[in-house]
């Protein structure tokens, strides 16, 4: 076991002195701020009671982690020895408390023992500081620290201190806003506001579902919305009136954005008779692939429509093939780590909804996107013009030290910093958000700090930047500044 | 305002010491030398008359410099705040001086509330520069200092030492190149050379507008060509006759170089039969989109065919999506910050162009691009076979510390810095000349110093190659260093 | 000539102190270890005999090495001057041993002459160090020492330990992998095997020329793999049946992978007939274009298939675009540095195969890849979920100290270095095995003291790494720990 287990304080800077020392200087202004986490996948539901409580040490780092199994599983190891449920399945299948215990630990055990995959990978990052930060583990963990480091962990979760509302708390986030389905009731959401918490958790309307045609599940998810609206959508028409009035009711709620996902940037507006005859097909079960894609563009320009409308702010993250791997998807289902990123274009893609909506203020529009080369090339272009576009921090697999540092590189010359809109944990990983912003104002604070003693931007000039970075953009992007 | 406002004497080297000092050793070796500055898009007019000034700072720094106005735009700053005229309008509104001067004074003031938005740009470097080192500003530029830096510069502007040709000789232009329409009479050109001043301002020969079907006004550019030339363009054949003599024309005055402008690198040769076909649809008004695509392939090559003959060096500009703003484009014009790059492909699409003609050595065909991904994918494992090929210098938006950066690291050791062609300013903003001069030599510097401390080249290498890269390979490229 | 030509001790490690000290400490304890070479284009026939020796400096270095006659072509050089013989000429014009040592004077001169053109390049790394480590040269290499160091490298090359043999056990090299077609004796490495010498030389199973229907000359290659098996190979069927035997062939010969290029990675099963009718049309000489991508589809899913039944690791190589110079091509044949890559794709055109076969760890597929944007996008991605892809090392022209980081900086925090192949020289140059290794090895080195230093990974962890990517991956990921 050796020497304690611990982060190094100057982790991520540059290990030059100068710029080591600016970097310090200002993450250190910055560190302590409140967490803005204005785009995420954290369950409402772990807020909505005051005495929740998180599972297993496998249960919370393992076994709903896909950032985590896909590297295990890339080197052979099963899903089902990592304690990923069968679609259909779930974990119903341990019928006692020992079994659970024991699988925990055989779970932990198998992760442990393969924890050398992470070396190097932010996943790596993100858990060491989970451990170390959120924890106080302060052995290394490989096999034969498994154990007792699982004794530890799940002597701390049986902490009061260590349930959802009180991490919450002392994380000092000031806002979380979930993701949540076109339909859904929100009742977690309202169960929070009527609990009298004064942890700010909102809904981001996400309507996807019923959107993307080629949606697997599409006419459930479409009968989900009419319940929730209290009529029958047998139309297009009905439909753009059932997601006004459901982005209304988000609103009121409390939500500040939408958000939608697409396989790419593809924009165009259908003629109404177009959109209906699609939609027709869609309910018949006839609708084609180039239906979908067509359908698709045209209801992100609708989207873009309302958000002008109603003042929601639009995310659009594009480029990832979900479910790639279909074995895979028909024994465990989605979100399994077989999401694999394509090739991206914006520049035409996008070039229906911004000469429709590019030049009104009023809608903000933040780009999200896997493929890097678009940032020096399309991105920072386009947010470095139109009005309405801000670019998402970086995203899923560049959501790393170095995918932050090309982001930075490659985005700020031309759409400078507030053309961004800040940082997005965009995680499930509950536990992870602080290490997930800490990365960010590490990389922010080590960037400015190389322009600074590259002369390029003067001390002041910096100090107001990583601020913005860590803290004002996301808020303003967001319009969480407002009202 | 607190302290003086200058620039960092080792801006934009490596902090680290062993490097930082090997930087400013060959910076040094290199930061007085003459500019050659072989394309851009400075007026020759400003240097037509001895007595030619500059007008108001805002007319000097903002309504003509779209890297300017397209940052401020993009939040949500409106062209007429900024004194950008309307497309067919001119800046005729104004009707007094002391309007004039109000005006100016105004949009000065907006520039400077955000002149923030720059930090970490380019343009902020750029015009950090022009402010300090060509104007003798020492106050930062904010709203507050705004009026009496307005004042400041105002009054320079007044001098005799700022008049374009004294500025050109306090700049130390060895030669500058213009970029002049096919059907242009040059007479400013003449004008220069009738002066018995002494500058060398050289014109370029641009054809695009009569040779991409698709320009808007093409009918007009191509009736301006025929008055040039003295006869009616009625085919295909008489565009070729029409262009060859032009180029004549435009060597006699001096040009050493010709520019194209395109949206992909397509090349192809089309029979002397199709070429009439599509130029006689274009003469009916009903090429198609792949008529001029088609069109404007073949006209690449006719181009590479004739740079062979006379001797011209051929430059050519791909991959930027023009006037992606509808909106605006109908509102102000061409040219307003809404021209956004598009993914490139070389290999390919030269591959007719380079089998024609890329192993004859009297050619030489300087790439230009904007997409960064072909650097080491493509421009370099072609310049480092063909010998007709030469990589432009980092372009547009990559014009940029960390662009050149990139450039550097991804071109050079493919190609190697021989099958490079120096640095090109490409600016119509003529005080912004040294300073992006300066950006280019600082960045060579540093790279070089980088190969330097890290044992890749010796120092003795390592001086030829920052002369080089900072004057001797710009010269070559051009054939300035000929006749 | 002045001071004395070396190598830089601390070459390509960063120049900032605390990096550099470990980088060097990292690179000490991995830089004499053996070299594993699992992947290149050495000629067996060099150790087949035990008294095999090189030819001149002239054949050594230069004719056969495209890497170095490419850059002097692209400067106007021409290929007859650099002695690379003409297509079905040879270098049989020359009648002399007077002739011959002339001609390799006068060749070696020009390329003195012009070596400051590979300053900075990857080549140039590579000839310092040969001539320096290997050869002994302590002058620097330019026109006026090139004949002194020409009679020192032609005396070096007559004394025994300069021959094959003695050089691969003074390079230390462990095993050595030869690439060879499907139709090949393998009767060196059969000769090598029975000379009693202990040096391992392997051959590679590479059935490009059978498999890729629009090979130049495929009927001819098709005819040596019949005469190879002893039957006409006159169907599908038969071809499949016949690349079944060779593969076992090479097996029992010590064959542990096979190699296959294609220029896109494009995969997708035929049926039986499909397959038939396709290889029928091409037996009449009757396949089109799109039979021959079609075909080359299917066929990489079969050797996936016939590798998961041999268990040969499979090696594709994707992504340039064959005798680019047609002209070139006529004149001189393939392989003279006129390759040029294209964009690639991964993500959608391994999709078919790695849904048949991506889940089975009993496949190991390295991808090898000329367009860097595909690493985190979708190399990274894919290798870190699928069990079967491993990522082979940065390619061609990306063998190089910044190609090498830029993988590390891209392909590692989604990979993890255990999803990657360690490292390929993949050269025909057999001196410059030692410098290829080493530029890895400190390139390496270089990068996992980077994340020391910054706190990403610790020293323990740090030391493994290094010791993986120098060493043990190489041989993991080619099975060569087996057996």
């Amino acid at each position: 076991m050796g020497e304690q287990w611990k982060l190094d304080p100057d982790r991520y800077f540059d290990p030059e002195p100068s710029q080591r020392r600016v970097a310090r200087e200002l993450y250190d202004s910055v560190a302590r701020l409140p967490i803005v986490s204005p785009h995420g996948h954290v369950a409402p539901q772990l807020f909505a009671d005051a005495d929740a409580v998180f599972g297993s040490p496998a249960d919370l780092f393992i076994i709903p982690d896909h950032y985590v199994f896909r590297m295990l599983y890339s080197q052979g190891i099963s899903l089902d020895d990592l304690g990923v449920p069968r679609a259909g399945v779930g974990q119903g299948s341990i019928d006692s408390d020992y079994d659970a215990e024991e699988r925990g630990r055989q779970i932990w055990q198998v992760f442990a023992d393969n924890f050398y995959l992470f070396r190097g990978t932010p996943s790596g990052a993100w858990l060491q500081h989970e451990l170390i930060e959120v924890f106080g583990v302060h052995e290394k963990l490989d096999g034969d620290t498994a154990q007792a480091i699982y004794d530890h962990i799940e002597a701390r979760l049986a902490e009061p201190g260590f349930r959802p509302r009180q991490l919450f708390e002392s994380f000092n986030i000031e806002v979380l806003c979930t993701t949540d389905a076109a339909s859904d009731s929100l009742e977690h959401h309202r169960a929070i506001q009527n609990s009298g918490w004064s942890g700010k958790v909102l809904p981001t309307f996400r309507p996807d579902a019923v959107v993307n045609l080629e949606t697997v599940g599409w006419r459930g998810h479409l009968d989900a919305l009419a319940r929730a609206v209290g009529y029958e959508i047998g139309s297009y028409e009905r439909l753009v009136q059932a997601l006004e009035e459901r982005r209304a009711f988000f609103k009121q709620m409390g939500a500040h954005a939408t958000d939608h996902a697409a396989l790419t940037a593809y924009t165009a507006n259908l003629t109404a008779p177009e959109a209906e005859a699609i939609f027709a097909r869609a309910l018949r079960g006839e609708a084609s692939a180039e239906d979908a894609r067509r359908f698709t563009g045209h209801m992100l320009m609708e989207m873009a429509r309302m958000s002008i409308e109603d003042g929601l702010v639009m995310q659009l993250h594009v480029g990832s093939f979900r479910n790639h791997n279909t074995t895979l998807f028909a024994a465990y289902g989605a979100d399994k780590g077989a999401d694999i990123p394509i090739a991206a274009e914006f520049t035409r893609n996008l070039h229906a909804l911004l000469n429709a909506y590019g030049n009104d203020p009023r809608l903000t529009l933040i780009l999200f996107n896997l493929d890097e080369d678009t940032y020096a090339r399309e991105l920072a272009p386009l947010a470095g013009h139109y009005p309405a576009i801000k670019i998402g921090p970086p995203w899923w697999f560049h959501d790393s030290v170095n995918g932050m540092r090309r982001y930075f590189d490659r985005v700020m010359e031309t759409a400078g910093i507030y053309n961004t809109a800040g940082f997005n944990d965009d995680t499930r990983a509950f536990p992870s958000i602080p290490a997930r912003h800490d990365v960010w104002r590490r990389a922010a604070a080590n960037w400015v700090a190389g322009l600074i003693v590259r002369g390029l931007v003067d001390r002041q000039d910096g100090n107001d930047m990583v601020y913005a970075l860590a803290y004002g953009l996301a808020k303003q992007a967001y319009r969480l500044d407002e009202a």
